[in-house]
């Protein structure tokens, strides 16, 4: 063995060192630690005294948008067809599909259509996902915005996620290339920039105002990074906004379109949240587009948007599916047969969440003999994420220095707390940033998982966490109101 | 609009050149032109004369190893149990389970295993994969070696792609960083290594000696490497082979084995033929390394190796589920929180696909109810592959020109073609390889995409292409058979 290596190949001084620079809060050192201690709570079953009991008997994981996890049920239509697609057999017998439980006439003919598209789920599709569904959801898009939509433009993903790092790969190519990300963000977008090594370009979103785009916030952080030499080359909207839930209006949007045409940048739209939206209305960014390509022909036409979804959001919730698409629109043909080889290279998205998304994007319509349990069960997913929202928007208002503003949109709310200069100190011993410290405490004190807001960036000065709004009940509420005031009387 | 700029942010000259630089052919020109006369011929349906009628009626995608795309059919027991996970309202349903389809007891059982461990299929997993299913795993790998297995050492990932895609990130932060590849190879190393920025180095299989490793030539391909200024710091072997369907001998995994401790490599076992095997036996890279550490006790103990699997390959083939996993031995810790985190940006891999790895790695036993059905399954599948692969070779035999090996595993014949001058001629007036040349007058010939040699590399001089057997009956081999010959007669 050599003696000038270490004694293993890697270690953590040698490894990718951009790697080793992202940072991913999300599901970091806070979601480890609450999965030992569910771990440690199973062990418990059957009951027997432990050494070291916990103060909690759940944990609550309300660091990430994972609706199944917390009870949301999945829509009935959907996993009825998906069950038919895993086994088809069923579709072949008289017995199985006339039962007490039945399937519905729309559910399985909707399953021998997507049969038909992708063979067999456990086919390899197309690298860009069946040409069938992507004809789906450029259907979908059409009837949304108006304006027709291309299944050649369309590229399904696992996930929105794997449509980001895509889409980041074929733009980052060199350390000066840079991205303008808002900040907060979801730390995906910092975390792939780090990996790929290029520059993320931070603006800021205006808490004051809702958490809404400020043009001149953009410009100047688009200035200062060109007079550092950054070749910015993209634009990151979250809309509505994760973590903080709020929907641009037109005007932003529209704002935002404008700049990108006139600085040459590539927008890209992360719409998941699309449906999730309490206050105001979602205004795409392929909408904006085409209306302003309408009014002022010509002046818009090389914009590049590429628009993102998922089938992890809205009121379906299907996270473990990976599932999700993004649109290209006015993009280079060379650069897409690239995305096209790129995707390929991991060969396709899975078939099953394809056909998820399939009917997601195109649900039992009124008149289909789906349609009502749908869309009972759509509404009320609907109403209970309000409901949920609204419950923990009341408890915050009732706690010592926080302030948040009311719920919006998404599955978060993004409070800001303020704590005591004791607090801080405690936090600066610990070798922690105070909110770390306060979600330290909150998880092992309540067993609620959530994300500080260096996590997502915030302003220097300030303090956030992100919680989801998606556990159900309210006794994890009380639980963490209990625990809110004791932090602060402790450390007053 | 900036003067110096094009008119787009993107264009093929200015986006990331590393990915411009991959070449991924199992996916490429050929597929895609194949895509196109399926369309073509599905617009046929209802038929109508068309204007230039293709010269074929079917299209045969030989280029990729996509059983079910190809007639094979899914395992009952398998489905079954997806289906109810899908859909766990039909565990409820007694009618439901006891219709005349029934699923047995074991598959029902095994459904409300798996449900309890992910809660729900539409429900994020931890990143690494649910613990219950990585338990599956190591047990199936202790069951398979005689050597124990670590849960925490297992990471599922969406196809074995996905984890390659994973362990050459954290390998390759540099541009001096290298990593040994076989020659030929699956072109998603070489691929990834392109994107990355690293440096593959190629080591030749010895095609004289059944497409086995070399130990010389591993080590004069490591040497003139490290001669150049690379950075050596892991080895790839794919076994059984990728696109040679060779199985090593255990001499040949040991010998590996040394080299790499020498030498200090990572060592990355691609093994997802492993069930695949026809003439010789499968030696895991884990079990000859522990067996290596037990005979001589601390020489191997820093050995760092990756093993890959998945469901896509064996008798399985359940490729659009996209699971798989590798499984660490003798990495540092630290290390794997890197990969930890690396994965989690992506959040976790379909839920599903994990649940359908869970029943792969642990499938009906002699006396479970549903033994019986999805051992003449299985067998089936596994003669059937045979079966086409004695066909296909036995024609390769007949054709001029044509050099193979007996059929010896994995799912692909890799035959050596010999070609007359006036072809080579005619290819570089096309401006093709000679292999390539011969491949796309083949498709457009017959509807028949297979993929030339240097998609995976082939020694200079030599042509080769790849063509899996997984297409069943033997009319398309009729029409390669007449095509090759008309091919060599017009060249002659």
């Amino acid at each position: 063995m050599s003696s000038t290596r270490p004694l293993r190949s890697l270690s953590i001084h040698n490894i990718n060192p951009h790697v080793k620079a992202a940072k991913y809060a999300v599901r970091g050192e806070l979601a480890i630690k609450s999965e030992e201690y569910r771990s440690k709570l199973k062990k418990g079953d059957p009951p027997t005294p432990p050494e070291n009991p916990l103060p909690f008997d759940t944990v609550i994981s309300a660091n990430i948008g994972n609706p199944q996890q917390l009870d949301q049920k999945p829509i009935t239509f959907f996993r009825q067809v998906l069950a038919l697609l895993e086994y088809p057999a069923l579709l072949n017998n008289e017995e199985a599909l006339k039962s007490s439980f039945g399937y519905k006439q729309d559910a399985i003919d909707r399953a021998r259509r997507l049969l038909k598209e992708v063979q067999s789920v456990g086919a390899y599709s197309q690298s860009a996902g069946a040409p069938g569904i992507r004809q789906s959801v450029a259907n979908f898009i059409e009837r949304r915005d108006g304006f027709p939509s291309n299944k050649d433009d369309i590229y399904l993903s696992a996930g929105a996620s794997s449509g980001v790092n895509t889409l980041l790969h074929i733009i980052c190519g060199r350390p000066e290339t840079g991205v303008l990300v808002p900040i907060p963000q979801y730390p995906l977008y910092t975390a792939t920039l780090s990996i790929l090594n290029a520059r993320c370009v931070p603006y800021y979103l205006d808490e004051s105002q809702s958490w809404s785009t400020e043009l001149s916030i953009i410009k100047d952080a688009y200035d200062k990074a060109v007079s550092e030499g950054t070749d910015v080359r993209a634009i990151v909207v979250i809309n509505p906004g994760n973590p903080t839930g709020a929907s641009l209006s037109e005007k932003d949007v529209e704002d935002t379109i404008k700049f990108a045409a006139e600085k040459n940048l590539v927008i890209m739209a992360d719409e998941v949240y699309q449906t999730n939206v309490f206050v105001g209305q979602f205004h795409s960014f392929k909408g904006a587009l085409r209306r302003m390509q309408q009014r002022e022909p010509g002046r818009y036409d090389t914009v590049e948007l590429a628009s993102l979804n998922s089938v992890s959001k809205g009121m379906v919730g299907e996270c473990g599916h990976r599932a999700g698409y993004f649109e290209l629109v006015g993009f280079d043909q060379e650069v897409q047969a690239e995305i096209y080889k790129f995707i390929s290279i991991m060969l396709c998205p899975p078939v099953i969440g394809q056909c998820l998304l399939d009917l997601v994007v195109d649900p039992p319509k009124p008149g289909d003999p789906s349609f009502e349990l749908y869309d009972e069960e759509y509404n009320g997913v609907r109403n209970g994420l309000k409901e949920r929202a609204w419950a923990l928007y009341r408890a915050f208002k009732e706690m010592e220095g926080v302030e948040v503003g009311e719920p919006q949109g998404s599955m978060y709310l993004f409070p800001t707390i303020t704590v005591s200069e004791k607090a801080v100190q405690a936090a600066k011993e610990a070798n922690r940033t105070p909110d770390e410290f306060y979600c330290l405490r909150l998880l092992d004190a309540t067993g609620i998982c959530v994300v500080p807001g260096s996590g997502f960036g915030q302003k220097p000065g300030t303090l956030h966490l992100r919680t989801t709004f998606l556990a159900p009940g309210t006794e994890w509420v009380g639980r963490w109101t209990k625990f809110h005031k004791e932090f602060m009387d402790k450390y007053r």
